[in-house]
């Protein structure tokens, strides 16, 4: 199943038997102080070098969240998207868990967006799903219910068929409806990995549909979060992960490319070699142009 | 099913369960001319070196192989496993596809060795078998046949039944027999990692033994080899790889820490916080120290 997804003029699908589809983490206030403070004085400033940064370090889409305690969520959601839109142009992930704000950026949206999310709940269903189905767009789905995050791999393929089957009541096809099967960090839970690898493999095998999950949780409160993270991707990716809201720093965007080859998505290495060639040619203007 | 290596003093246990076991690749001249002509002349220098540097960069145990063409193997190879014995106390993978070098390799070696490698060919089976069980020695054996390497997971996992089933007729136990499931460059076979991690799946549920492959092909012939065995590793012990012959060359090491951490085998981070914490010790140390 593909997911196409679209700027002003690029489009990104996400597919199984595709390279994976980096989602940049980054514009988000969350655990972010600074950068909080900035938004709340309306400086942007960050915004356009996070975006910019992300994309040339190898995101294919990003994430947008303006999640900021007593702020106008959506005035602000709307501002960062026409800031983001006007310094790249990738794909968007629409990031509230605030209805009106999801709205505010989907009216502001240009393209097709990603909105997230939604969960397996009765009253998230309700609310966000007509959203979804009257602009257009694909959602994420998370692989939880009013009960909470599921033990177990089958509970949160349940969940998962829950929200694909609401969004077919809304005329949303399955096809625009990514899951995420909820990584937990390793740190408070030893099985916290395994867990949500075995979710991808029941998810991949018994919906296939495709997935998204917040890569960095897994690492969260250790050390060395990126190498962990990039010794997580492609674990998740051989499992049937098709995209993550991760970051692009180094290792974890060359870790990624490596496994779309690895796993037969870069046909004879073609875009691994030309990604080093450019690198080699780059290195060699650099040593050129040095005095 | 644990597998016990030992080296003079020290014991090293594979197993599912555990922390994976990275068995350093270096000494081995096949590729390497200038070590070659080396040995070839009796020095054994850089043996010594390699030794003492793969197991500071983490290596588990060493793979010895003297492999040299019109050299008289069974008489280099006891130099290099004493010379080896001598810089490091680490259990040896004794490398060879000449018998009596495999012979001359275990008169000199103290301890438990792992033998590398017998396959599922009659005459290997009751060639190498009989050693191991002489020695009391575990064995690799490699899942190809007369035919050579079969193109299935399902052909592969059938060599391996052949193969613990023959060393059980000489009275090795199945946890003394580990299981290579091949690992060919995916430059040649965009389906060659997909088919190896499919084998690691299928030998771990239907065979239960531990597994050692030689992880460094995958990348052979592409460039930024060590990120490419870096993405791959994670990928084969999620499936159930146990053990590899391996580079302990950046970032692979890190790589294979990072995943057992992730796969629940290193308890609450404690070895991946232990190591965080001396390199620190060691950074903040050369700090102090400069001038």
């Amino acid at each position: 199943m593909d997911t196409v997804l679209r700027s002003r003029s690029n489009t990104v699908t996400i597919g199984a038997d595709r390279p994976f589809c980096i989602i940049g983490e980054r514009i988000n206030p969350t655990g972010r102080k600074a950068f909080a403070e900035q938004l709340r004085e309306g400086d942007l400033s960050t915004v356009t070098a996070d975006a910019t940064a992300q994309v040339q370090a190898g995101a294919d889409m990003l994430d947008v969240n303006a999640g900021i305690p007593l702020v106008d969520e959506p005035e602000l959601l709307k501002s960062m998207l026409r800031t983001v839109q006007d310094a790249v142009d990738v794909p968007i992930c629409i990031d509230s868990s605030v209805i009106s704000a999801l709205e505010a950026g989907l009216s502001v949206y240009e393209g097709r967006a990603l909105v997230n999310s939604v969960t397996a709940e009765d009253e998230r269903l309700e609310e966000i799903l007509p959203l979804v189905a009257q602009y257009g767009a694909a959602v994420i789905g998370l692989a939880n219910d009013e009960t909470g995050i599921p033990e177990t791999p089958e509970k949160r393929l349940e969940c998962a068929r829950v929200i694909v089957g609401a969004a077919g009541d809304y005329g949303i096809a399955p096809e625009d409806v990514i899951i995420d099967p909820l990584a937990m960090t390793v740190g408070a839970d030893t099985e916290a990995v395994t867990t949500t690898l075995a979710t991808i493999s029941l998810i991949r095998d018994k919906l296939g549909v495709n997935m998204c999950l917040g890569a960095s949780n897994v690492s969260f409160g250790l050390p060395q979060r990126h190498v962990l993270n990039a010794s997580f991707l492609p674990m998740a990716m051989a499992a049937g992960l098709t995209s993550a809201i991760m970051s692009t720093a180094d290792p974890c965007v060359p870790a990624v490319r490596a496994a779309d080859l690895l796993l037969g998505h870069d046909a004879w290495g073609a875009s691994w070699i030309a990604a080093h060639r450019a690198r080699q040619a780059a290195l060699q203007e650099e040593a050129t142009a040095a005095p």
